[in-house]
């Protein structure tokens, strides 16, 4: 029984991967774990636990090959391979996610936007024209799909998440205001754009709180 | 001194705020700890410690009064007062925050759109009009602006928010691929979606994994 990985890890290795990408637009071919860790704020032995969950890398001579490093994160978070993706939702929301060319650099690819307003229909987004939801049976039926990207209102979320689930869709990334249930096997994301900005208040509040007590 | 509230208790903070919602959409009045706690999937005990952060809220009787917790944890989150956002870059993004009416109805009003394309300049969105970048000082200098929220390519992002700093502006709401360099009054939440998809793969690679291992 292999051991499973924190969230906490899970949730640092894109980030790795983000700054070691920055490094390689900067043309830096090696790097200390000690330069890393001031760079990304985190430890060096933090960067190297982290690291060991993925079997570690070992550090050849002087640091990190900065490529190396980046293409073994990429295989970790599966960038190696195709992820086909859905986008139930085209609003605004849905095509700012259908016209990210960065998620198609990194394997994520939108091969269908769908949505109930028949104005959309055949509204061209990239390479996608956007289909109604009631073609989203037949589509799936025909088309392997990874991961559905939902960017429609909280409202009927639910629903088209357990009708996904029953057409056989694994992985969900949410942007709907509300959490999902799902079945055990089924992997969620949420983003909720709610959420972060009320932690943005709350972090402002804070700080200013902590600046009246430092006058 | 005041203790300082840890970012995990505020993250948890407005998911309190959205269970509380669906409770009172849903009519519920009052709830026991042990039921808010089932709903949240967070035990009793860790909900009464990160109340307790903000001087706790006793339950009366039989348990909470939704609607009071509900207020008193908007108060917490600062949605008792407005919070004037301006979006730097007016994309599908852009246009996405700024027609989301629940921001707005949870006081975070939008009052100026702003990007460089001068094809957008004009535009209307909701209440407001997209403006050239050439306007945003003028426009600081004006009017009152807590949050800047970024959804601009990341090339020019850090040099963006440099300039908004020396205008006064605290506090970044950051969509852009990489993190920013801000003074230390400065408060950055930032949504990498990026990173969000990747670890939505990494999930589901972790999934599979674990399901061969049961197999």
């Amino acid at each position: 029984m292999k051991k499973e990985i924190s969230q906490v890890v899970i949730k640092r290795m894109p980030r790795y991967y983000r700054y070691l990408g920055e490094l390689i637009d900067q043309g830096t071919e090696r790097i200390s774990s000690g330069e890393l860790s001031k760079i990304m704020k985190v430890t060096a032995s933090q960067i190297r636990q982290d690291l060991n969950n993925f079997g570690g890398f070992g550090q050849q001579g002087y640091g990190y090959n900065v490529q190396y490093l980046y293409d073994e994160i990429g295989k970790i978070l599966g960038l190696d391979k195709t992820h086909n993706m859905i986008i139930v939702g085209g609003g605004n929301l849905g095509l700012a996610l259908a016209t990210n060319s960065r998620f198609d650099r990194q394997g994520f690819v939108v091969t269908g936007i769908f949505d109930i307003n028949p104005n959309l229909k055949g509204k061209q987004v990239n390479n996608n024209s956007i289909m109604m939801m009631s073609e989203l049976d037949e589509f799936i039926q025909h088309n392997h799909v990874d991961i559905a990207a939902l960017t429609v209102p909280k409202d009927n979320v639910q629903e088209i998440v357990d009708h996904l689930q029953e057409l056989g869709i694994k992985a969900f990334w949410n942007f709907a205001h509300l959490d999902l249930e799902v079945a055990e096997d089924v992997v969620v994301q949420n983003v909720h754009l709610s959420d972060s900005l009320m932690r943005l208040s709350l972090n402002m509040i804070q700080r200013k709180e902590r600046y009246q007590d430092d006058e």
